[in-house]
């Protein structure tokens, strides 16, 4: 679940969300969303956690800005993001930021 | 659950980690933590989620780095990183970011 980032420093997408109930086609779009992220360039690594009451925390990892902005601008991300709006999350924060120290314990 | 950050240039404290079962003394230090962490200098908020089976993503904001040194420096905060390598996490990232964009949907 930890993902083993290289040496900062590097970008991260923080993607913080509160679900509606009903999947609604959330859980397809979602895997589908996590499959497109690991096929573009510049991808380092991905971090999820939803609990059942649906509170969510998305970390991607990405080696710049460039890569970011490709991933968010794809036809299938721009879809995903709409439907997001419409049907899926009651509310959410996307931040994006770049990752200057990182320390690990545990990891392999 | 979504904190309602400042406008961006500020810093992110991400702490990723896989818990070891039983609570151990766990819920009452997190507690204590958060507490801690709202009474420093250059707080900002904090979005937290944890699965049922021990995932969790803690982000703490924070206006800048030397607010998270000071945090992490602290006596209490200290002895509750010692515990946690020695009681309570499998494993744990932390990356020290610095947030350059943001934007909000549904947050008041």
């Amino acid at each position: 679940m930890i993902a083993r980032t290289p040496e900062p420093p590097y970008f991260v997408a923080i993607f913080t969300s509160t679900r509606r109930a009903g999947d609604d086609g959330y859980g397809a779009m979602s895997e589908r969303m996590v499959e497109l992220a690991r096929q573009q360039p510049g991808y380092l690594g991905m971090e999820s956690v939803r609990t059942a009451d649906g509170h969510g925390i998305t970390l991607s990892y990405w080696e710049n800005l460039e890569s970011i902005q490709a991933w968010k601008r794809g036809a299938e991300h721009q879809e995903a993001q709409r439907l997001g709006r419409e049907r899926w999350y009651g509310a959410y924060a996307v931040r994006i930021a770049k990752v200057e120290r990182q320390s690990f314990f545990g990891v392999d």
